[in-house]
């Protein structure tokens, strides 16, 4: 199992969230950001958070520290910033939690992909990664709140079979359960799921999540 | 609250399922299908296994028979069977519990629609009625099997806040819980889960479904 993770585009609430779970469950974790500064100081408050080994710095130390590399960008930023990256991940597992959504007045929107996912986009952009959609549905506030379990599934797809499993093993490490959703192709369904949440969430006001039932 | 439902295209196995369940928790049922025959065969089926009170013939007097309308179709009957209805139907309550899927085949995927689901197609042909969106992540079999307690939420989305909350009750006279995601419009993420689950289901070869959590 992964024990080493680099998030890019880390210094946001998903980012610092996944980075203080992750931190907490023993793993060395390094926060990339556009400023290493910045990098540094989301590192600092993480590692007080979680107690755990956190550093930080740019988006291109988080993707060579990283045996895992986490992207936690915005839909808009994934192109500019994962191309300069792509020697550096190689062919390293690649886990997309961007949801493409465009936020309105008083609604929520997904923005158009190239492929139909955010993920599929991240595996066209770096060719040679294995691309692993998860985690999309989690909220931020809820994982920043470490003392709080986390009652989501965590939603894994990929076209690559033992870096799907490699994910779900990383789930269960922050104390979610992964399910398999087979091919990368569905994590369209997902990123919807995260679309929908909003709705929900705004309906009820609360931070929800889902769980599939059954299995 | 409803006391009576007409199901269009109700002789599937989503269709008798529902039907199954609604009669069940007394209401008044009639199950639709283009042959009166089946209809009448469908719901005597119904009738025997539910204990209810369930009649039958065509889709035409499902849609005169029911203060609600529910629609079982598959997506590619939807025209050509609701338009001829529209009349019929009028202002009436029409749940859509179409996921507009095509099977390869290991595969799925979602047929292209006019409007982004096929809930919002359906309130384009019928554009007098208060379409309500639901019902779509329940496993037929697991609907028809009386004894089993449905584990899995009622995603709930209409364009019309009262007859949202009238299809929440029907949810929840059939022992599941109705949760109100919002616009019509997010029919198209529900509609999305459905295909999600056909994956999940190979992987786990079970029929599962989905709950919100932290509601």
């Amino acid at each position: 199992v992964t024990k080493t993770v680099g998030i890019i585009g880390g210094t946001g609430p998903e980012g610092k969230g996944l980075a203080a779970r992750f931190a907490r469950a023993g793993l060395d974790v390094f926060i990339g950001s556009r400023s290493a500064e910045k990098g540094e100081e989301a590192a600092a408050a993480c590692a007080e958070l979680s107690g755990g080994k956190v550093s930080g710095g740019t988006n291109a130390g988080a993707a060579n520290a990283g045996e895992t590399v986490i992207v936690t960008l915005p839909y808009e930023g994934l192109a500019e910033t994962l191309k300069p990256l792509a020697p550096a991940i190689g062919a390293k597992i690649v886990v997309s939690t961007v949801a493409p959504l465009r936020f309105g007045g008083g609604w929520v929107d997904m923005l158009p992909t190239e492929r139909g996912s955010a993920a599929e986009d991240i595996q066209l952009l770096l060719p040679d990664a294995r691309v692993v959609a998860a985690f999309q549905n989690l909220a931020a506030r809820k994982l920043a709140n470490l003392s709080h379990a986390l009652e989501g599934d965590v939603i894994v797809c990929s076209d690559h079979a033992e870096a799907l499993q490699e994910v779900i093993a990383l789930a269960e490490a922050i104390g979610t359960r992964g399910v398999n959703a087979g091919a990368l192709a569905n994590s369209r369904y997902v990123e919807g799921i995260t679309a929908l949440l909003v709705s929900v969430n705004r309906n009820y006001k609360q931070e929800t999540a889902v769980r599939v039932v059954g299995i």
